[in-house]
């Protein structure tokens, strides 16, 4: 669909708008932009309102760094939590799918990315350097390296793994292994061979 | 992914507006806000200023009732165009799609809908009183109805037909067939059946 078969400048520029989000065509855009102009007023002025007001007042948990309403999150802030285990993780997406498990009760630590030199994303851009203090200080016994099983999450884990190694911290990963539900037939060579290396006791592995 | 695991009540909001949109779930609705959120303040602005001013600025032909930043829409200004054929079509989607054919040089006719009981939707609803009003001045030759080929379309072309049959006026729709590219195997019966009950001389068929 070509440019200049919108009949509106203004329709246009909010279709341009909307496309400019990840993974949000002109097509979709177009939908979704439609889709507003039809609603009342008032329902699009929630909907800007929303994006405007989160944008300008949103803090970053001093802490860990998470995304948060007051200078400190609700998981940090949490006093029932154990604040003597911190898991690292790249983004609050990741907060989110571990908090959903309900597995975890320690704290968390955003890295805010990953270190990538293809997107010039160094050390220096993430929150390194402030889980380094959070560690130093000796309140912290554990750290869980939950980054992505990529090249770049391993290379994160490893540069932090090296600025920690010093101190008296217990330093462990998410463990690999076959999905559970799947097939071992479509478990590719890499995960089902770690997965036979790292093997559980049996009877540990029911305790969930 | 449960609600209460947002740490933050503004994001949540902003994701649950995002949500609200056609087709966009809670998972990818919060993967746009974050991208907003990472955006500097001036991009969210010219985002959420877009959408503010097209649905406070924007205007609906008052000929075709096209979306138009001006009172006559870009087509039905344009001297170009062959004023004397309408095509009528449910939304401004649908102007578009035809648009991008280059085979149409007439005007439309934008009905903002079809006739759709199980929705709600009468012809009162829909811009054919002022459809009428059009074709009876006696300005219009041929009427393309080009709706979608569903019960609701055949509908409201045939309330659309009755009501201008009185009228020496051409009424036409589009052709029906195979699609350009399909195998017959996989076409429909019906689309098959009708493809050959009205089938065109080779000759015709090559003009394009």
């Amino acid at each position: 669909m070509n440019h200049n078969q919108y009949t509106s400048k203004l329709l246009e520029k909010a279709v341009g708008e909307f496309a400019k989000l990840p993974g949000i065509g002109r097509k979709t855009a177009l939908r979704l932009v439609l889709h507003l102009l039809k609603q009342p007023s008032e329902e699009v002025e929630l909907f800007t309102e929303s994006i405007r007001v989160m944008q300008s007042e949103i803090h970053h948990c001093s802490i860990c760094h998470n995304i948060s309403d007051q200078k400190v999150c609700s998981i940090c802030s949490n006093s029932s939590r154990n604040k003597r285990i911190l898991c690292v993780v790249e983004n609050i997406r990741d907060v989110m799918a571990i908090e959903a498990t309900r597995q975890f009760n320690g704290l968390y630590h955003v890295l805010g990315g990953i270190i990538s030199p293809m997107d010039g994303i160094g050390p220096s851009d993430l929150t390194i350097r402030s889980l380094i203090d959070r560690c130093s200080s000796g309140a912290v016994d554990e750290i869980i390296l939950g980054l992505s099983a990529t090249m770049e999450g391993d290379t994160t884990n490893f540069y932090i793994y090296r600025k920690l190694a010093d101190m008296e911290i217990k330093i462990t990963t998410l463990a690999r292994g076959v999905a559970i539900g799947d097939d071992l037939e479509y478990t590719d060579e890499i995960t089902l061979g770690r997965s036979i290396m790292n093997r559980t006791l049996f009877n540990t592995s029911l305790k969930n």
